[in-house]
């Protein structure tokens, strides 16, 4: 798919095409693509074409020829399914995606997917299209610039300065977590946060006007958001004018309010539902180039178009100046510069696997009763010490999720906006994110995305339902993004099924890339947070119990790393046959299994008992290995106090779960109510043994 | 767990207590019940109790000897942690909770769970707890009652007419879904939907300024409600006098902000984090006790304040000149009559089943390849046609999801609130819920809970992540609710992977009481929806193709329904001999199953194909049918397009799946590059069969 680059197309002499003809290069890209794929989105580029002119023409700083530029504005396209839009201007600017890469929009292995992704298309930030979750990344990536920026700069040295800029719709707006999200930007005064509200009135079906009746301004003011606008969104002054207007602003985030026509400069289109998600048709197409006055070929941009869009030399050059300007920072701040080096490229600490290690020894040296998500703040308070990167946080359930610790006051910001240090210079480090787990989860997207911090978050297990979407994009989205999920399962007890999560584990398990770790004591806790902290590549979420469990008897770090392993052979319990059935049990069943397997112990039966913390890493063992753990031939039988579909794959013969919701009562009575005894599950071994 | 009822416990002649008197029984009630369960949030009941004065002691209409009156008020306790409040309500206003439940507060088998649940205590209208739902539910309530008054009020006959009230608080505004349920309540001028806020302050992590800045009421001017105060909620006559003024509104839903005090009463406590979600311990409650000048035992309530919260006399009298007004209906309009009381028991019509036969058979007759949303469609054109109760909608793809029907125009209202009716004096029957996925899902719980409509409504199926919650707790209450999710898997093609269901059939599989169907064609989708409405007690979510699907040859429909069924033996394929293998496939991959028998057959292996729908009504049946349709020791292989994890339960073999994220591109080439060709299920079966 090489082709000649769009810099070759033009000299240094060619000149440049006026305001219209850039938008309207957009237009033609936007339909002749949509046309030849005979799928997309043709609509929101067409209306948005004049903002993104004034936008990417006139404010970004961004340098095409460098997408790992740390302090480059970042650009979200919220509402995704414009791909187009971001495609032509990606191209048009000078990024490595050729016109060819645009002639194949939505075919197989090419760089321009449907919706936007992240790591495919080279200036892709985010991956877009699940709608109102690009703003929230957007909020991330403020709130992580803010946050660098208060860190890192110092006096006569700003080495993070850059905005974040977001284009929305009307979908986004209807969505709820756009609530959440300019919520917490207007709470964190992201006054460099610019959002530009596609303002055409029209969603898929149709005029909004019978089910979209927000005074969409007075909304974002109740925010405390600057707003600006409504005005004519295809007016490139009055949009430049505007843009320049809110990077004024210091301590509130910006709506624009743009007037547009979707589908702009279509004659039979333009401002219905019919524009938004389909081609045209080669008639309308034609009747468009003569409305708009283009007339060139399907993906064929005039040189002097080409020349008003490149970005390349200006991109350069502003980067450039950033690299002179962070050579003389690392010369007076030399271990700032490191960190911030180190930090931006997602590295660890050299000390990591030390710190690591100790954690874990600890945990076992001490070798406490503690609930899981205590075992998770034991082994934060090592790791927030080691990581300044680690940004924590939670839904408004600090003291539940146990997710702060001493390295990690709470995060603020003064009237005027500033992050609020203690005597050392240290902001906060542990947001109360409010109840907003959608928000948060997606906020942390745009954390990671950013770079320079990796973000934690927690809430109850229950509600990662609410948060399920975000939890997916980070996992499609190869983040490094950790959930602490608290309270799993019946074990919370009298709140009742409303929060017991007894389907979340089976069902966070089937997220693709996802990593799900269900730690059973402190010393599996401390190793899964260790993995999840290398998992440079995929989010985990740690589910975490909220009643006591028992240390207990532990194979090498190595082995429980591997997501399972064997806890306790027959031996353990005095019995020197081989194991005629292996119990394997996750979380807080797995000293139940130890239980079983000494009660069956005293009627001669032998069993193996193996701890199963994380099926996910365990599916991607080699074989040898997963054969030693499950040898052939030796009945399974699976415990786990969730729905029991997940634990059939690995051949058991019997299950011992909870297929049904929980009951309101103090746990104990529940394990006992739904059979998760010690008993039950020896019984459960003798029928499958007929023993 | 009997005990005295209250009524016996004063006579007529028993002077009243004064609304101090009142609401500190609720904050007496509350403190002991979460001290005796050592578990729960005293703090919401103590705060709110002023308010619960002013609105059920002088203003809901309720009749606590039937909870199934039709025309009571609806009340929601959107803020459900604070349970002791509503149950404490329910129990001094005369409703079957005795107070022997309430000293079983959260403990096994009580009717006074931790968080209020439908269904299980008398006069809890809806689960509540997951923050923002039980408004959201509240709204659907509301809309309920609008649209029924519309279709059966007649001049001089009001049988539809009252208010829905939801308390709330900090956390349910933060939630994003209070976002989609607030603006659908403006647009819809919900007139009769009061919401009081609760707005003390204080959520868990401790006073919210850090994190919570929005303004309120501005936010809600800017849906279109009124906004009364904010008032002390601490006064009951000032409550008194906003409910009066909100009830006064015909066309804007009403927000009444209530200052108050967490915990009120409390000296030490009041006003904190430490009020919200735990026990008070006894020597603050007894600090209370005096503060309060409240100085009877635990549990114990003096006749006077019995008597003041009295409603039983009140509401039998309200409840018998409603039945008397509906008498006079009756006798001027008996067939509408007959048919609100039909529709209000939830019961299907007569000709249901005639109906739901003749669309089978038409589907079967005609036999047509038809993408199994619009089979969809074609099922709903008959089911809407018959049954008048269907509400369908569609987060804004109504033009993809395929809800609407001939039957169905869109519901609409007039600038004075009213339902905007056709010629033939009908309303809209099909709702444009806008971008509002969540929203959506607890609109349509509420709108169940409520009576009188069965609600459908559509979306695509990745977006099932954002309402999981939702259809959850539909499920939990077991209602009917009927979720279309269109756009299944990769068959939707250029999209690409972020709506690309892969995991979502599996992952909705696993919630408990949801049915799941992923048909395979126009017969299987037709019985699909006649299995969903017959689902008294429990939702439905249907999985429907993008692209078209061939009919298949068919079972009868009672094997359809069973979930599962042999839909090929090797005899239709020329063998003679019994099959070697069995295929099961759900959905888009039936077909292709079927070429895969063909092409094995030209080997001689013999195949038996089983058409799987629905594996939680298959998993349902009885074991003969299963292993009629699984015979033992025959090797199975499962088809289909996403996640292999549940598929391993039937004992499979193999699974040709989809454990990673789609791709952006035709569909065509999707099913190729995935493996999911003819072809490779066939090389499947023989490496199984090691042929």
């Amino acid at each position: 798919m090489a082709s000649t680059p769009p810099q070759a197309l033009f000299a240094a002499s060619t000149p440049k095409a006026p305001p219209t003809e850039m938008a309207n290069a957009i237009r033609a890209l936007a339909m002749d693509a949509v046309q030849a794929a005979n799928s997309g989105h043709p609509g929101a580029p067409m209306g948005m074409a004049e903002i993104a002119v004034a936008l990417w023409g006139r404010h970004l700083r961004h340098n095409p020829a460098d997408t790992a530029w740390a302090d480059r504005d970042r650009f979200v396209l919220s509402n995704g399914h414009g791909s187009m839009l971001l495609y032509s201007l990606l191209h048009l600017s000078g990024y490595e995606l050729s016109m060819d890469e645009l002639r194949n929009f939505r075919q197989l292995h090419s760089k321009t997917a449907g919706h936007p992704e992240a790591g495919i298309t080279p200036g892709v930030e985010t991956t877009t299209g699940p709608l109102g979750q690009g703003l929230t990344n957007a909020v991330g990536m403020a709130l992580a610039e803010k946050l660098l920026a208060a860190e890192f700069n110092r006096p006569g040295h700003t080495v993070v300065d850059h905005r974040t800029y977001v284009f929305l719709g009307d979908g986004c707006l209807m969505e709820g977590i756009s609530h959440e999200a300019s919520a917490l930007a207007g709470a964190w005064k992201l006054g460099k946060l610019i959002a530009f509200y596609d303002d055409n009135g029209i969603s898929i079906d149709g005029k909004v006007a019978p089910w979209f009746v927000d005074d969409t301004p007075k909304r974002f003011e109740a925010y405390g958001w600057q707003v600006i606008g409504p005005i004519d969104g295809h007016d490139v002054s009055a949009v430049d004018a505007a843009i320049t207007q809110a990077k004024r602003s210091a301590e509130t985030p910006t709506l624009i309010v743009c007037k547009t026509s979707i589908g702009k400069g279509s004659p039979n289109r333009a401002g219905t539902a019919k524009a938004h998600g389909e081609a045209l048709g080669a008639e309308e197409i034609a009747l468009t180039r003569a409305a708009i006055n283009w007339h060139h070929a399907p993906f064929v941009i005039p040189a002097e178009v080409y020349a008003a869009w490149d970005a390349k030399a200006a991109g350069a050059e502003r980067q450039a100046a950033w690299e002179a300007a962070f050579a003389s920072y690392k010369a007076a701040h030399p271990e700032l510069a490191v960190a911030f080096e180190r930090r931006m490229a997602g590295t660890l600490p050299e000390n990591f696997a030390q710190v690591a290690v100790d954690a874990a020894i600890d945990a076992h040296t001490k070798a406490e009763t503690m609930a899981t998500r205590k075992a998770s703040q034991v082994a934060l308070e090592a790791f927030t010490a080691a990581l300044p990167e680690l940004l924590g946080g939670s839904a408004d359930l600090t003291g539940s999720n146990l997710t702060n610790t001493k390295s990690t006051p709470p995060l603020r910001f003064d009237a005027a906006g500033a992050v609020v240090k203690d005597e050392q210079g240290r902001g906060g480090r542990h947001i109360n994110y409010g109840v907003r787990e959608f928000g948060m989860a997606a906020v942390m997207n745009g954390i990671a995305l950013h770079g320079g911090l990796i973000p934690y978050g927690g809430t109850f297990l229950t509600f990662s339902d609410y948060s399920r979407n975000a939890i997916r994009m980070a996992a499609l989205m190869k983040q490094r993004v950790i959930h602490v999920f608290t309270h799993d399962s019946i074990g919370l007890g009298e709140d009742g099924p409303t929060h017991q999560s007894v389907e979340h584990a089976a069902s966070l398990r089937l997220i693709p890339n996802l990593d799900v770790w269900r730690p059973a004591d402190t010393a599996e806790t401390t190793v899964a947070w260790t993995r999840a902290l290398l998992n440079t590549s995929k989010p985990t979420a740690l589910l975490l119990s909220r009643q006591n469990l028992p240390y207990l008897p532990k194979a090498g770090l190595d082995e429980i790393s591997r997501g399972a392993y064997v806890l306790a052979e027959p031996s353990e319990v005095g019995l020197k046959k081989k194991a005629q059935a292996v119990i394997l049990a996750s979380g807080s069943e797995a000293h139940l299994a130890l239980h079983a397997q000494a009660e069956l112990a005293k009627l001669g039966i032998a069993v193996r008992v193996v701890s199963v913390p994380s099926t996910t890493t365990f599916d991607r063992q080699d074989s040898a290995y997963k054969s030693s753990v499950l040898p052939a031939g030796v009945p399974r039988i699976a415990v786990e106090a969730g729905v029991t579909d997940g634990w059939w794959k690995y051949g058991c013969a019997a299950v011992v779960g909870l297929d049904t919701y929980g009951e309101s009562a103090p746990a104990p009575a529940l394990f006992k109510h739904f059979g998760f005894t010690a008993q039950n599950v020896a019984d459960t071994v003798r029928k499958v043994l007929g023993a």
